[in-house]
């Protein structure tokens, strides 16, 4: 029991309730050495905020995030970071009524099933809150991969039945787009679709991909924490999150051997590299030097404003309608959710993977 | 660096490559008093060995396990249960060819890029054969799942362009089918389906689905450590595992709210029911009650017998064909590896919850 | 690195240097149910507060301890619980001086060694206020063992050349005593002893001892996770302890067998004892049931205002001394701290037990 | 519960019962290009075998090491490496007679209480013989902190009352003594003093002392995972040992703080140095840079032939006799160990320290 921290040598501790004081993480194991002040951290926390635009919940919420401790004239020290958002939101009224009641789709059941009973206020520890910390957390972490030239971008790769198109997009319009597509034709038919949605007090589910550059050859271990594996954990912990693929993913299940094998081949600089990359950029757990790409997709926001079926914690049939206002879909404001944790992970296997070699740590230690 | 240890409360640990002296594992954390004999274990392992059907590599692998330590008159005494079964093939010659090579598909790069050099003889650490400790080890776990009366059966849900129809299916079948398809006509034309690959030297992939039936509602930790999220890692620990996905998954991300969210409902014996499952039996990182459901993708064996273009350890282009005779594909021997994953973490998270609520705690100690 | 979690299934996480904006502690693994409330935290928070009494530093220190969540309606929810206590004392002039020196008998050198520089107010993340997080961590953990009847109790056994007379002690007495010595007449000499320390702008050294109470049989891992060796790395990792032992301690190593062995026998409720406990409680590792006693050797006060020797960060010798009011002598303010880390130990342990035996988890899952 | 793996990055598992088929050890984290043979191992493993004088016990024990795992033509791959020594003495009959007897010091009845039964032969996983395990990861620590010049050596301090006098110590002399005390005068007098005890069919405790050069300053993590705290629970976690002290150890609970500060000062080579070295080697938590020094108290040898009283499992009173031949004192037998513990934790501590600065991560992969 616990499962609240992420990571064996950069460990991440999250914790709070959606309505309790405050949501924070502390992430133990950053090295001594890097600059870091709280607007950095805030402009990561700003692109999970809600309230951005039409299709996310209007709620007010001015996650404002404080370092409290492990930084000393601007850079850090080494020894652990705290970082704390107040909860700003804490009128427990708008809940009370769904004290008693099983929400389709939610946790509230299960966490009675294994606690006995729970802080229903706003979902508790299940509201997307919780990734507050995991943000403030995977800043730290993608500005640790900076340092070594490494980036993450991820971007929605589908809303409901509209897949953006590779040939029309950019990276650069990730931002453009309020949906996190950088089709702009994806992203404004995807628009329309969340309109249709919203119409129906119904919601939508949809997909993230996420782009790793500059991973050198080498990170993961080889058995069970195999890079992939990590990552797929890593991803999955993140709530609505109902898979997980890397490179050619579930497609490799009807592919044959001669398409799915990426050839080998020496570039210009006489670096190995692979003709194609169906591996998605890891090879039995390792990175391989290439691009890592990997998928996850989302189910639709849980919280709908419909009529359904449920029953109350009394084993009684009870209609409900959940009321207040929520995003008809999770995917845009999950993109930097699905970097940090990615992030996290890859700092995390590139630190272990820093005893593979004796002769490396003895030219660590030596010299 | 290490990574070869799974498990928190009930901790695994493999060893072994596959052309050293043996191959094994090391439970950890197995409970007192469970019947265990190393019958129990080869029955499971006879699952995963090579040469049992013409789909399967015609290597004779006469895999005989041994327990080494931890049982006493019978049952588990709590104290570490070491494993091992000695590799008969140990002649190197088939393989010293490779050392220079890196074979498309396989982590003969990566590993050379990690640690330097390699054990080239028959993949080494990488090789299937690790996956002779990750069964013993399960099959303790699912003897203990079985002492709760918790079953996990894994079978073949597609081989290459070729899927079950569920209307067709019987569990039964699956071990009549040579390919672990409980749908008898899709083995067939899944066996027809590898005739075709082989006779091209070519491989294919296929999907893996899992089903557990038996869980207690409240089995997972709600933030980093999910039931699904561990479920996750696990089967993506797995060697040659492209995507893992839970209840809808993937197809979630085209779903609305209205369809995905699965109303609750009270059974004839006043018991909470979902009235579906698109969920696969966990919410919120928490298992519900219901059955867990979940699919792994698995790309075709990357050892084909066709000329393939590679480079060497010097940079040089070379061709390659990989002789010796392999598995057309992986599934079918897979099959029992997936449910071995899946049962150790059913096991760890099924003992990492018993400290949930203070009055069990109560319970267990002062009663 | 990291290193700032202890325990596996009852996590702490401390963070926060002395003169940063907070210090505080995560709490993960806290089972759902337990009657919690800030007064309870404080209460124990109380006991290591400087300030109380003139052989503690006067510094004010308001150390007023703010659950920010894990608590719904005055009971633990089962998830994180993050507790924070502002720190009051931010001015740093009165450290910048130190900045370049490095104090003798402090960490400010190996700091300096291990990240290439340090946060050099008030000793940053080796201050003594780290232990606030322990106190607030370890005030969570004797709650619970409260529940399962066990009590903790620490006290000053030694001040300097004064030690406890145990036919003079009465546990009733530690709360009476200015340096929580359960014997008046010592803790009458000890303050003489301090006063005079005091005088020479010296300080001294100490030992405590702690006795656990209603520890049930069999808790404790048999190889590595020993409850005593558990035990001396949670009592050693207070800043300060030079040594631990257990039961007979170094005294055994001059015994014989036929005295240090403890003789079992039956009490007349048919319970098995031990006639003596030159063990201390634990036997292999494991709790016997009997009184867990051991004791830990404190340094003195490093921080003295005498004139010593020492360099600076250019290698230049410079003479120092330490300004400010610094506590005379560790232990009786470090009492709290050490009933604080057994407590932390045992809960983890007393956890970690509880899958020892599958008739015993068959009985907490299927009855 | 499992408990028998230790280390964070470099990891040990053992595992085996004294009268099982084998024992043996899993090291998972060993950097690849470590030079290692069977040889190597057996060296270390002779210096805890017994029959080697008449101080220990004259059971024949060929324990010879096999490296199953991990080595790939006289080198480390960086994969777990498997060893395994093959228990030769598996007669039962001797320890029957004791399945249901406490023998007093030992962990017989512990065992019960914790897991409802035991393999009573010969001490089951409690044996002394678990520590071949220990020693035979000890020897593939100790081999790579001599690549960093790093050395560990242990000896013999006290047996019973009889002490070295440090004036007339010399290292070379420590394979010179049947004891391992490199003082020769006291140790003949220790082996005058044992052979007393062996007439009384009694047993003796005694002190090992650990002395640590070549050690980098920056080692240990400052909060729960101190060098020191790390070094306790190793030494504390080998069998019969009761206390554990470094530096000052115990006397710093009556010396004064101008007497326990060690004064910096500046070497020849402008190094910084301490004057003494009181804290032994560690401030902080942290190495220093100068010697590491501690000491472990050892129990005498529970099992002596004289008779003692007992009881048995049906709760009768019931007198023992444990015969067989048994070491009248573990201490020259457990000084390996200690050194294996030290190392084992060494290495772990050296390898986590290795991301504790961004400019060394940074160099260490960018350049």
């Amino acid at each position: 029991m616990s499962g609240s921290t992420y990571g064996t040598q950069f460990k991440v501790t999250t914790w709070g309730e959606s309505h309790g004081k405050a949501v924070g993480v502390v992430v133990d194991g950053c090295p001594a050495g890097l600059p870091l002040s709280e607007e950095m951290i805030q402009s990561y926390l700003e692109r999970r905020k809600p309230g951005q635009n039409k299709y996310s919940t209007p709620r007010k919420e001015n996650d404002t995030v404080v370092i409290e401790s492990g930084i000393f004239e601007g850079k850090t020290t080494g020894t652990p970071i705290s970082m704390r958002v107040v909860n700003q939101t804490q009128r427990s009224k708008d809940y009370s009524e769904l004290a008693s009641l099983y929400r389709p789709g939610h946790a509230d059941y299960t966490f009675d099933q294994k606690y006995g009973f729970r802080d229903y206020r706003g979902g508790g520890r299940s509201s997307g809150r919780e990734t507050i910390g995991r943000v403030a957390a995977g800043a730290i972490a993608l500005e640790l991969l900076k340092q070594l030239k490494i980036t993450v971008t991820a971007y929605t790769k589908s809303i409901g039945t509209i897949t953006i198109d590779y040939s029309r997009c950019n990276r650069e319009n990730i931002e453009k787009s309020p949906v996190c597509m950088p089709d702009l034709e994806a992203s404004r038919q995807a628009e329309e679709y969340l309109k249709q949605q919203m119409e129906k007090k119904d919601s939508t589910g949809g997909m993230v991909e996420c782009i790793i550059t500059g991973m050198p050859a080498g990170i993961g271990e080889p058995v069970f924490d195999k890079l992939d594996a990590n990552l797929a954990k890593a991803v999955m912990s993140i709530g609505a999150v109902k898979g997980f693929e890397i490179g050619s993913g579930f497609q490799a299940a009807s592919m044959n051997g001669s398409e799915q094998n990426d050839e080998f081949c020496v570039d210009e600089m006489q670096r190995v590299q692979k003709k194609t990359n169906y591996a998605g950029g890891i090879l039995g757990g390792i990175s391989d030097g290439s691009e890592i790409i990997f998928r996850a997709a989302f189910k639709p926001t849980p919280s709908i404003g419909q009529l359904q079926n449920t029953v109350n914690n009394n084993g009684e049939a009870v209609p409900i309608i959940v009321t207040g206002r929520h995003d008809p879909i999770i995917v845009p404001r999950a993109v930097v959710v699905v970097e940090s944790m990615a992030a996290i992970t890859l700092v995390d296997m590139i630190f272990q993977n820093m005893t593979s070699r004796l002769d490396k740590i003895c030219e660590f230690y030596m010299k």
